[in-house]
């Protein structure tokens, strides 16, 4: 063999749970969740000799997840990763890094006259709630964020002064449509006492749309710093927010053919081609 | 030419239209509809002798959708249907029948402060509220539905008694999890006066829910078509409803070979295969 | 129960085999198809009732592709959909029609050497090979088909001298790039011995290319009866053939605001909105 | 303002572009390609302040895809990407560096009569070919790649002697099948003369299947590595490959309880939960 393996990493992927939880009351609570595994280490032999002596087998992974379910009681999918990527750390000697992602669907209960039912449940949303725990033999990183979660404001959004140079038609304008497919994650620093994480999540999320929603907007990237630095004030625990932002386009239909204005009222709805801004915001170090 | 053109239609799919309406108060209004236009009618030539002097182009159509919502007033995708298939069959002399088919996203306010706000919204689900409205010389018909609705029961859900052969594997269970993503569609009967459509899709929506979340399922079957009944009594106006339910399986996971019990906790999710049962409920004639 | 049920249906959608002949010689056939099952019958007390007595259920219509795939040799998708179909009605007196919809994934064998390898394989196009066959007491029809078949063409095509309204901003061509995706599916008539279904297949795919690629277009109209009047001339067995072609738009760039000029050459590739035209062929009756 | 951001960058996605190059002969070439652009550099007061001065508008780097893609003869997206990022990082003294990835939907000619046609055209395949262009005011980095390349091999694999623990219920195998979607990409090393792009995409692409199909496969891991061995092998102008392979798992169907073997014939076909395995592979430094 002439050439060198830098670089390795295995796992398994949307491996897809819900889970029950029956109370006394005969209230259920329901988790749906996406999980992803992804182990480093000494792994190289199984890549240049075929040597599999080192390897957790995927559908091992797969089943830990079911396993771990079932043992185990959490109320977030921040705990949930914590438990599998520790298990695979502290199992597996070989075993150097253990990342799970876990992506969540929201499921909110039916309202049936008034009244939250026990056992039913209305889901569907292209929004999720995701989590991401890094653990190491020194350390457990963790992340939260928001995924999919598509906002949208009819005005308050300009986009004037940018460069022109020959291949620019954009025209300036002080009034469009900003509409974004959210994606959002914060990571957790070290020395705090542990989160609660479903509380932050919450907060995050609702400091995060209520910059959307109230802030007038200069440009997608001063709204998305503006979401990153509110969610650093609203949550002291978090050291830093990286955001992308889709700038999923809604244009102005030309009706002028028709003998018709349009003031900002008929959109042509538009998946592509986007802009894609992003950005990462840490704590302090501003002035 | 020795073979015969025994049916066509065309038409222009998926134009997608984003309406704002500025209300005087600085509140906005949003509508995102994807719309589907096919016209049946005088078109053979176009098909055996590429003349094309009876064919509105579809270019044309997809310019129709925008100038017209440009200069209706119209509160619900239903109303718009009508106004854009009446169009086609008053102005076009070939056109014996106009269907409109459109596909609405729902978006919700953002919440600032406990209070909905003017121009940002929140959008994302895979619900959709839908219209059909077909428009010939003679009739208007008018249906509206549901589509894309994840549904979850976690309990209250039995499959028993259910014919087995040499290929049956499947146990009977008083105990399982009911998922399913509803597609439904409702038929407003000719005599009616003219409805509230909103009104009634949030009836039509707030009934099958109702009857999904609180009765007994014994078979999706037996819930489909309770669904669909109740439907019919809740909505005096509605002559049939027809409904489309994937039964979306989460299946047991087997935690045995792990020494652990699963007493309806976790499962696998799972997106196929998947049954599929429909039905359609006529208002009357039973017993 | 004051409202009745006028139509059912139930039965299993994507059941996916993956099938593996091991002939002596060392090579292996390959068959990856999604399978939708249908059963119509005597089902209402079911729905009515949620007495399932009557019911085979889907997870047992999943076990019989499975088990009848083991059991019997086959060389096509049609022959197996008849072998499910039939064993539907065969077994089960109250299933008054077994409808039985295969969607194949064409796999190549990979070229080593300039020889095709005995047990690996290239996939992954959009290409399906489909059929369907419906069984009653009385009869069995047996369609097949082609879905998911890109095909484009960079010029020979027009569209000329359409209608003109109010809307219309379309400007006329004689030279426009034509794309589609094409579903055509030809179903064969009963009177036939039973025909070879991959030649058949071989020849409904060669003859509808050779159309589109050959032909000048003078409307997608035209192309379309064009292509299956020519598969009922390449297909005696055949009866009749239904092509849906959407017209995928590749939208002439304006390259005007640069001082370049564009004939032909730069294009907007676009996914929606899309004409979609529709047509039926039967064979004779054509003067 | 007391947080910092400490990564931006921006940019247009799905920029999808046709381009006919119509030779004197007749003959047409065909690229479809969907291009993705993204800068770096000083673009911080936008973010913090809505200055929007430094920004070259995403709109504008749409326009310039079209505008280049007319001005510019090219025969590979390697060789069109550069044109691209140069673009950016020459004209905009504050962009540091330009990244342009380009995703080609490959097409072939139609063959009638055994020819291959002028202009007319098969896709719709899944597979891609990549590249990857990142400019900066010191260097270019070339990388290609494939992309949605599923292949099987139906024997020949084995997985074995991995790591047994509580939660392990695979049994070891000497004959599975082996599924993937290759995703491979490889990196041109800075001293190398100019290379001819296709020509090299043509011979990895040749070599990691011919690998694929004829090595015995230990594991994926082995294969992955094996693979982009070979790739290093065959193109001395790389020097590295990353390789990323879903495991895509058919499983064996279970027909004991129907009383019938299955010697590797009969298999259910899965898209979740999936292995992935990656690796990055780079010259020299082997034994």
């Amino acid at each position: 063999m002439s050439n060198t393996l830098t670089h390795n990493a295995y796992g398994k992927s949307n491996v897809r749970l819900t889970k029950v939880t029956r109370h006394e009351s005969g209230r259920h609570d329901l988790l749906e969740v996406s999980v992803d595994i992804e182990l480093q280490g000494a792994f190289e032999k199984s890549y240049t000799h075929g040597d599999n002596s080192a390897l957790v087998a995927t559908d091992t992974m797969k089943n830990t997840v079911y396993a771990l379910a079932k043992q185990h009681t959490f109320n977030c999918i921040e705990h949930f990763g914590q438990l599998l990527a520790s298990h695979f750390v502290a199992n597996n000697k070989q075993v150097a890094q253990a990342t799970v992602r876990l992506s969540e669907s929201p499921f909110e209960r039916i309202e049936v006259n008034g009244q939250s039912h026990a056992h039913s449940f209305v889901g569907g949303g292209s929004e999720r709630r995701t989590a991401s725990v890094v653990v190491t033999r020194d350390r457990t990183t963790i992340s939260s964020g928001i995924d999919g979660l598509l906002i949208l404001k009819t005005t308050a959004s300009a986009f004037e002064k940018f460069q022109r140079d020959r291949y620019t038609t954009l025209k300036e304008t002080r009034d469009r449509i900003f509409a974004t497919i959210l994606q959002m994650e914060w990571t957790y620093g070290h020395a705090t006492a542990c989160p609660d994480y479903n509380a932050a999540h919450a907060k995050a999320r609702e400091a995060s749309l209520r910059v959307f929603a109230t802030n007038f907007s200069d440009a997608v990237q001063q709204t998305l710093y503006q979401m990153g630095d509110e969610v650093l004030k609203t949550l002291p625990e978090v050291s830093q927010v990286t955001l992308t932002m889709p700038n999923k386009h809604r244009i102005l239909a030309n009706l002028a053919p028709f003998d018709l204005t349009n003031d900002n009222e008929i959109f042509v709805t538009t998946d592509e081609p986007f802009g894609l801004i992003c950005g990462t915001v840490k704590r302090g170090g501003g002035s």
